[in-house]
C-alpha cells in the first residue's frame, strides 16, 4: 500500500470515467499499451489524499498488473466492471517538440463504446464526485443515481463540444466545479480573452471554475474573487498525457480530505493538485506518480509556495 | 506634474531607446501618429517611480504635445535629440482578435537610422540603467559611456537576434538583467522548454532574467531560485503595445527607488511592474498610464496580492 500524505483523511471521493491503454509517441521514446484513462489518472492521484472509489469499464484483455497497481493504491474497484466479451479502450497518441499538441492515431472505444456508469449502492452518497472526461450524457447518468448532496467537479473534452454541446450545457448548473483546459473553455464561450471566459462559463452554472492552461498553469474563478498558481516548473517533460486528469483527482482528494470546498481550501487544493500533476508527467502512465509520491508532493507545494509568494 | 508612489525615491534611472510615432489598428479602433517607442513607455512607467533620465532622438515634426507629456511627468529630456533634418521614427501595426500576435505594416527609421545615444555628461553616473529595445550596438555604445557602477536591464526584439545575434550576445555579460519575451527567449536558446530556456540565458551572462509571457504573466530566474508572477487580469485589451517597455520601466524604476536588486526587491519589482503593465494596455499608447496612475498601481499590486497567496 501506498504512504497516504499526512493530512489524507477517511473521508471517500467517487471517481468516474475511462480506464485505457493507451500507445504514447513522444520525441524521446514511444511506449505500448500502459495504464491510461482518465478515471485511472484521476484515481491515482486522489488515493494520496483520500479513500477512492473507481467506477469504469475495461475489457478481458485488461492486464492483472494494472489491477494490483490500483490496489496498492487502496482503490476500491467493486464499480470496474470487466468486460468478457470486449476489449479495453485503446489510444494511440503522438506529442511533438515542444509538447503543446497532441495529434490522436487510433482511438478504439471497444468495451467503452456501450459503457453505463452504474453506482454500487454504497458509492451512491459519497460527498467528493469527479465525472472524468466522458461523455455530458453518461455525466448526467451519474449524477441521477446519487442519493445525498455531493460536491461535483466535473471536465470535459473537445470531442464532447462538438458533438453533444447541449447535453454538456445541460450538465453544467448540475456541478460545482468545472475544470477545463483553456482552449476548450474558448469553445465553449467564443471568447478570446481567458478572463471574460471564466466569468461566462461560471454563468453557465458552475459556482466555480479552473481553467488549465498547461505550463502557464491554472486561474480559478469564485464567487470570492481569482485565483492564480503557476505550473510547477518542470525541465524534462516525459509524456504529458493525463495532467489534466492527475489535477482534477488530487484536487478532489484534498477537498475531501479538508471536507471543505471554501476559497481559502480550493487554493491550497490547487496547489497540491498542481504538485501533483507535475510528477505524472515527468513519466510515461502513472510510473512516475505510482512509486511513493507523497514525499514528493509535499515538496512541491512548498517550493510553489515560494515561487509565487512576494 | 503626476503624483508619484509613495515608495519614490530621488534616486535617478536612465532609458535609452526610440521614441516614435505609432499607427496602430486593432479589431475595434484605429489611432494615428500616437506617442509610441520604448523609451516612451518606459519613461512615463518609472517616472512613478523615480526622476527618468530620458535618452532618444525625434525628428523636426514631433508634436509639442508630446513633449509636454514627458514634462508633465518630470522626464529630464537634456538627452532627447531633435533632429532638424528628419521625421520621427514612424510603426504602423495591426493586431487581430485575440491580440497575441501583430503584424507590422510600415516601418519608417527616420531620424532614429542614424540615432547614435550620447550620454549628457551629468547622465553617466546614473546608477539604474534601462537599455531599451534598440540594436545592440546602440546598447553596446551607451554602456561604453557610463562611469560609475551601475545596474543594467537590457531588452531585445527579434530582428537583433536575426540580424546581430553575435553583437547581442556579446551585450548578455555586460549587463544585469536581461526581460526577454519568452518567444524570443526560445529563438535564442534554440530551447522549446521555457524553465530551460531561462537557465540557459543566464548562463549566456546576464545574472538575472525575466521571461515576458504576456497574458500568462512573467518569470525571473535568479541565482536565489526562480519565481513566477501571473499577468494582472485585464478583460478589455484596448492595445497592448508598449506593455513589455512599460513593464521594464516600471521594474527600473521600483529598484532605484529601493535602491536594491537583491532577490525579494525583485520580486516586489515584478509585482509592480505587472500592475503597472496592466494600465497601459487598456488603452491606446500612454494614455491610460499618463492620467493619474499612482493609485491605481497601489490598488492593483495589492489585487495581484490576493490573486496569487495561498
Amino acid at each position: 500500500m501506498i504512504q497516504k500524505l499526512p493530512l489524507a483523511s477517511t473521508a471517500p471521493v467517487l471517481i468516474v470515467g475511462s480506464v485505457a491503454y493507451d500507445t504514447i509517441i513522444t520525441p524521446a521514446a514511444t511506449q505500448e499499451y500502459i495504464l491510461g484513462g482518465s478515471a485511472s489518472y484521476s484515481s491515482i492521484a486522489a488515493s494520496y489524499f483520500a479513500p477512492v472509489q473507481l467506477v469504469g469499464v475495461v475489457g478481458h484483455d485488461f492486464k492483472k498488473g494494472f489491477i494490483d497497481r490500483f490496489e496498492h493504491h487502496g482503490i476500491d474497484l467493486q464499480g470496474l466492471k470487466i468486460s468478457e466479451k470486449e476489449k479495453t479502450f485503446f489510444w494511440k497518441g503522438r506529442y511533438h517538440e515542444n509538447f503543446n499538441h497532441r495529434e490522436t492515431l487510433v482511438t478504439e472505444l471497444n468495451a467503452f463504446e456501450s459503457f453505463e456508469p452504474t453506482l454500487p449502492q454504497n458509492y451512491k452518497e459519497t460527498a467528493f464526485v469527479m465525472l472524468g472526461t466522458i461523455g455530458p450524457d453518461l455525466q448526467h447518468h451519474v449524477l441521477d443515481q446519487l442519493n445525498g448532496p455531493a460536491y461535483i467537479i466535473a471536465d470535459t473534452i473537445e470531442l464532447w463540444i462538438d458533438i453533444k454541446r447541449k447535453e454538456l450545457e445541460a450538465l453544467l448548473p448540475r456541478i460545482n466545479l468545472f475544470t477545463i483546459d483553456k482552449r476548450e473553455a474558448m469553445m465553449i464561450t467564443g471568447e478570446t480573452n481567458t478572463i471574460r471566459a471564466g466569468h461566462k462559463l461560471r454563468a453557465m452554472g458552475p459556482e466555480t471554475v479552473i481553467l488549465k492552461k498547461g505550463e502557464h498553469g491554472a486561474l480559478l474563478f469564485h464567487e470570492s474573487g481569482l485565483f492564480s498558481i503557476p505550473a510547477y516548473p518542470v525541465t524534462e517533460i516525459e509524456d504529458p498525457t493525463g495532467a489534466g486528469d492527475t489535477f482534477a483527482g488530487a484536487l478532489l482528494g484534498y477537498l475531501a480530505a479538508k471536507g471543505s470546498t471554501d476559497f481559502a481550501t480550493l487554493k491550497k487544493a490547487m496547489a497540491y493538485a498542481t504538485a501533483t500533476a507535475s510528477i505524472t508527467i515527468q513519466a510515461f502512465s502513472m510510473d512516475r506518480l505510482n512509486d511513493a509520491a507523497t514525499a514528493l508532493i509535499e515538496q512541491r507545494v512548498e517550493e510553489l509556495t515560494a515561487l509565487t509568494q512576494f
